[in-house]
């Protein structure tokens, strides 16, 4: 299409399925979201196994108290911290980098390999705990990113301060 | 309108206030918005009924020191730390399964359930404790909406993983 | 533009970079999504400083424990967990009060307040205290940025309940 109106049109797609880009983000979020909500899930599962409960509506089991410094529970909270705190503004930023139009083949591969090293960072924190760098580095890598994601757009929109 | 354009022009008006679903999101995205941020609220209000702080800086009460383990303070933290588990994936991943254009009667009344689902998990966590499974069934009402909108996601999108 | 379709193609509009308001909002949440992610590494800062780790395979120097109760850290926590609880619903009511096509000059200045004022909150929380009232007008400042465009949402979708 080489009409004037083209270049308004495509950027109007930006954000609907008729964008790959948009709907590679579409499912690579929704795995992270996925991911994010076993976590609440797994606390649980950790919960009934050390009968650890931190209210006393919770006490499932006789003879126990409200406990909150058990290190198998509080791990999986840790995980599941970290990833509020990484994969939620992670979110936003995709979604922001997404509106700039950018390179296809780099949005999509970014992508992946953020969702891809979320994953691992959760099996090495939360699942079965292995020694560093692992962590460091799946914990990076989405860091990395998010901070590529925001040099991109911040240049891009640098004018409207 | 039968025309070659009705589709796409359908799509772009997805995530305008001229789509009734977009609509329904915004105002129930704006009620759980508010909720979150009373959660604030209601922390600052516990802390300063029952005289705890955790900074230095803000002891406004003489002879007292900081303090951290008061169970009125940390069960609306509890509940305050649930409510970012939970809903602010939820905020994401409603705003993605509405990207994907979703029978708008099903889509408006899973945003209505789960918004008083957590406006219910909040009264019988941080403002009534009742006993469970209250709590337990006010929060899996959410997760199953979540998952049910990733699940819809994730298989239109497989293709573009 | 006067034609009949000059009014649904602003709206299509209203969430690409055609709209400086929106390339504001892009600039601004750029700025706060960095500012969330250095309180990582503020944070793991202040654990190399203060030799506190909370996981046995942290355990970066010798002869050292687990740890999980030392000022400096919690406190730095503390101030990126306050970031969560208020950025993050912002991010949110930030995007959804730009769909409904807010006046461009109230909005580009209400992200220009709230950004500053994130930034002011950390300074004065997690990298030099000062004596409140500080950290609360800080705080007060987004919380009531976002109650304000809570309040112009709901007002526009009110009908869609």
């Amino acid at each position: 299409m080489s009409t004037p109106m083209s270049s308004p049109m495509l950027k109007e797609q930006l954000l609907t399925l008729d964008n790959p880009v948009f709907c590679c983000y579409l499912f690579w979020a929704t795995v992270l979201v996925v991911k994010m909500l076993l976590m609440s899930l797994l606390t649980a599962l950790q919960r009934f196994r050390y009968k650890i409960f931190p209210n006393e509506e919770d006490l499932f089991f006789k003879n126990i108290e409200v406990q909150f410094d058990d290190p198998h529970v509080e791990r999986v909270r840790r995980a599941h911290r970290n990833d509020m705190e990484n994969i939620l503004p992670y979110f936003i930023m995709g979604l922001i980098y997404l509106s700039t139009d950018p390179n296809p083949t780099v949005a999509c591969n970014l992508f992946r390999v953020a969702a891809v090293a979320r994953i691992l960072h959760t099996l090495v924190y939360a699942v079965y705990p292995v020694p560093q760098p692992s962590r460091i580095l799946a914990f990076a890598t989405m860091l990395l990113i998010t901070f590529y994601m925001a040099a991109v757009v911040a240049l891009r929109t640098l004018s409207f301060i």
